[in-house]
């Protein structure tokens, strides 16, 4: 037996070592099948990392499937079953880095809009791609530039499916309609560096900080809204000392990160933090990076069309949750977009023996082509 | 004018490249002086490190002089004004890598024998000297091995001075009597490891032991006494996290150090940080190291002869003092000796452009000469 169009697709992507920024010709196959389809395509390459923008149709609403070629590294071949680069089915599940998260989710769409443009050649609306090999990574050259660009020409995107591995145990159990915001902050307390003998002398900043970090660390930020998690902090990295057991350090420096609901703004975080550390008399820098705002698609017609078209196929309507990290959506909301992500589940994901479920393959692309049906068929 | 004998001795030792554990040939040029004089010398090498036992008669009391001749690294030389293993003079000071820490002293103990034996050939008791070249590094092949020989033969020093570098502003307005104890405590906080966005998956470490470790940095361990400054506790190395800002950390790596006087062991320390970290419901190990033991010589013919003779010199008592760093005087200690440390001004130890004044040298080596004489002279 042959192949599924979806099987064969997620194989010839598979097994295209496109490790980020390298896309290592996984857009070009999508660009081919696209054109044939009709769809203008533009690529478009910042700095090391290739993007590019389909689209088919002029009109409102514009739909766009989002999503990234580039996979993280496999780590060590030899701790992988099958080679990582060698798509390998075993039982009904396909195995290789990018499976799941998410050149599987790439295939489907594909094959989704290829069946729904055979059957509504003249549909509503425009449907688009926006596809980057720079979501793994350091995420500055691909999604987030390109919504610069099309911001920048006033091309709105008005709803948005991203590919990422929403789901949990079976394709579409969940949706994801939103993320919470995520801030870092890079903290150096300074002390005075000096002997262990001589404390008097110096000043610890690990002792300085510690009152301080314990506070932070003890605070209920909020308690979370009906469609998001309490705010959480996390301290990822601290590190002080030589490494000498006899010398107090002169800096200390900790990481952390605040996962954040819409009850909190970033500016609310920064100020209680601030006046934390103020309070405690500490002499520090604090860098912030505010890697995204929350974001949130609680309602409207992609929702609506999603949920309905998931239940076409499992029966069941997905969760819908904003848990879990970052992705590209949260550059695409900022446009205004309705944004959701609908993906197969993502157990494996960043792991050895990365795979996914072939079937969960076809329903996915079966649930592509319903919200397609659900909002642009004639 | 030609060198004194004492700045030309302290010049050929500093221009030997003594690192430690490297003697670079320190050792021969005082063996040689020594057994000019007399003294029947016992080479003992452990592993990688030369030390050497050099006594002059068989009678009580024996009176040591200890020391060592290896030296901290010079670091990067163009720091330097001048060479470090180059001496030189500038102005009243000798310039060089050992010059305060601790080759002046060595140069000082040599001559003052050379003089006390010259005026007092038949002296009282025994002379002698334990030189190590293990004492800035891991001393574990040095004094304390030494010390171990000496004791498996019943061979017990009565009376020690350590020539390490006591003074703070002049030569002899410190005498060290003793030293706190030291001990360290490797601790590591285990947690466990996961994502960021995911806090109920993960248990942070670093979180975990925040109020432990900010509970033990506030106790008043005790107030010191009459010899002792109060133990202080310091952190002086932490470390968790992975580098990335989105990994929660399995483990959190804290290191501390206590400087405990005689007013509490080391058991009492001990049992008072697990009862602190047990009562967190911290999962944790930790590693314990007795650096030093607290050694005190508050009275005695010893304290009485240093006293005396730098008051000859100074005309002014010197300061009984037992704060500052290890030394090798905490191994000797243990035999019940009476130690105390008589050495040069110590604000340029372990630093570039390390240096000691000459005219401070010559005070010294008539310190040492007088304390002979106040000991052992007939």
């Amino acid at each position: 037996m042959s192949d599924s169009p979806v099987l064969a697709l997620a194989k010839e992507l598979i097994c295209r070592r496109s490790v980020t920024p390298e896309d290592a010709g996984c857009q070009d196959l999508m660009i081919e099948r696209l054109k044939a389809l009709g769809f203008e395509v533009e690529i478009m390459v910042f700095e090391d990392t290739t993007n590019f923008w389909a689209r088919r149709g002029t009109q409102a609403p514009l739909f766009a499937f989002a999503g990234h070629t580039d996979v993280v590294p496999a780590g060590k071949a030899e701790l992988w079953h099958t080679p990582p680069f060698e798509p390998t089915v075993i039982d009904d599940y396909l195995h290789g880095r990018g499976a799941a998260d998410m050149k599987g989710s790439l295939a489907c769409m594909i094959v989704a809009v290829e069946r729904f443009i055979a059957a509504h050649p003249d549909h509503q609306g425009s449907i688009a791609f926006l596809i980057t090999s720079d979501e793994e990574g350091p995420f500055i050259n691909g999604t987030t530039r390109v919504v610069d660009t099309l911001m920048a020409r006033d091309e709105i995107i008005d709803m948005c499916i991203v590919g990422e591995p929403s789901s949990t145990h079976a394709v579409g159990d969940v949706v994801k309609n939103g993320r919470r915001g995520s801030l870092t902050g890079d903290l150096v307390v300074k002390g005075i560096q000096g002997h262990v003998a001589y404390p008097h002398l110096a000043n610890n900043p690990v002792h300085q900080a510690l009152p301080a970090l314990t506070e932070l660390a003890a605070i209920q930020w909020d308690e979370g809204n009906a469609f998001f998690p309490p705010t959480s902090f996390q301290i990822p990295n601290v590190h002080a000392g030589t490494g000498a057991s006899n010398v107090i350090p002169g800096e200390f420096h900790v990481q952390f990160n605040f996962r954040y609901s819409t009850e909190l703004t970033a500016e609310e975080i920064q100020r209680r933090v601030h006046s934390t550390f103020d309070a405690h008399g500490l002499d520090y820098d604090l860098k912030w990076t505010l890697n995204g705002k929350p974001f949130l698609t609680d309602a409207g017609s992609l929702v609506e069309a999603v949920t309905k078209s998931v239940s076409q196929i499992n029966h069941k309507e997905p969760a819908l949750l904003t848990t879990g990290g970052t992705s590209d959506g949260r550059f695409i909301a900022q446009m205004g977009t309705q944004v959701v992500e609908l993906g197969p589940v993502n157990a494996t994901i960043h792991k050895v023996n990365e795979c996914v479920s072939i079937p969960d393959l076809e329903k996915l692309t079966d649930m592509y082509q319903h919200t397609l049906n659900n909002l642009l068929a004639r």
